[in-house]
């Protein structure tokens, strides 16, 4: 089963997460690019073993296989930049895509051993096989909002020219850079939103319909109909969004 | 012993964190301040056991036991944003302080079972025991950079135009808001630099000694001697002070 798959695959990225003992920056990178390309390897492996008739597409090296009207979208470490700093806020996340829209989403964080699932047709979404709802905020000023930006400061900027009301007036705003982590946050209830610019396919599509079937709403960036092959998005809880839409 | 009293804390700390249910958040950062104090209380309520003679401070109720030249600071959630965000990434700090000496330092990461622990004297610290050492990096344009800025942008600004030329040169930088975590993110040579106006004794006074025991420095955020009462942190590989210091 893909569970199996992506349990396994998290338990040899957790290892590596422990074990980097670099002391040069451009060794860790160069390390968690390995890290990457490994978890990425171990998953198609199994992938292609499991499921011969599907695609498989990776961010790490694009379209492996290119097969039939199913494919898989794989991201062996969303949160990368959390990764090498020694931040246990990264995941394993994978989609499955038919004919352009995703039906199945899973992320894994292997440290906090936090799974989460969704399957299209169920409409119910999963940690760790219990149900998830997103949360009951239906107000910008009591709402936690959680923005894409790191410590680039033209980053920062467009969001601050873009959602200065937001952050200024919500309840708590904070920078995470880890999309498939943050969108499953929102899709609990831990937070009410997040908006991100720049995260790409591979680190929203798993999430986004985590999200949609725990209740909440999802965007792309410029609030079009969502298309999780386009970057970026505004992830809701659902009740907050014309607010949003309102105050950008 | 101390670190029997972190652990079993951790534990409950651990249960706190994943079971947070509330939808609201004010709920939310009221179910923080309960377990801050729960976590606090655990802990008092054993070293006042086994230590009766020290004093005792803790970050949510001040001084609780005022006793002797000894005396335990505790912090019972350091990154209690991280903590309500659903980011693992909070920590149990615990220091104790001799005629205002810091000379044992204890700091536990519940979710990734991250320990760090130093005793003055021995001149070492310890990551789940295991030695640790701080980075070799010895340019800013190689440094993994840690500020602790949150999306409030006074804080950010502030950071900005003291470190812009560090910010926009360094080989990355991160906002991280656990003081004691990224401090020992610097000791064991994760990543290069940790820089914080805002950080409080209790977050910082045990992460601290653990950097300088692993061959990293550590100065007040106006590059005086250190002293850990003060507020704020400039916490380094050792290596690179004299660039930031110029660079500033």
């Amino acid at each position: 089963m893909i569970q199996d798959i992506i349990i396994k695959a998290g338990d040899e990225l957790k290892k590596q997460f422990y074990s980097i003992k670099a002391s040069r920056a451009k060794e860790k990178f160069d390390l968690v690019t390995e890290s990457d390309l490994l978890i990425e390897q171990m998953i198609v492996r199994e992938l292609k073993r499991l499921y011969p008739d599907y695609g498989i597409y990776s961010e790490e090296t694009g379209t492996i296989n290119e097969n039939g009207s199913k494919r898989w979208i794989i991201d062996p470490i969303d949160g990368t930049a959390d990764f090498v700093f020694g931040v246990p806020y990264f995941a394993i996340s994978i989609c499955l895509e038919q004919n352009g829209e995703v039906i199945e989403g899973y992320v894994y964080n292997p440290i906090s051993d936090e799974f989460y699932h969704t399957i299209r047709g169920k409409e119910k979404s999963f940690l760790n096989d219990e149900e998830i709802h997103v949360s009951e905020t239906v107000n910008i000023s009591d709402a936690l909002m959680a923005f894409g930006f790191s410590a680039n400061y033209e980053k920062i900027t467009k969001y601050y020219q873009q959602w200065r009301y937001i952050l200024e007036n919500c309840k708590k705003g904070m920078p995470l850079i880890t999309p498939a982590l943050t969108i499953c946050n929102v899709a609990r209830g831990r937070i009410d939103a997040f908006i991100d610019f720049g995260c790409s396919m591979e680190g929203q599509a798993a999430a986004a319909l985590i999200l949609k079937n725990a209740g909440g709403q999802v965007y792309n960036y410029d609030y079009s109909e969502w298309d999780h092959r386009k970057k970026g998005i505004i992830a809701t809880n659902g009740k907050i969004d014309h607010q949003i839409k309102q105050l950008k």
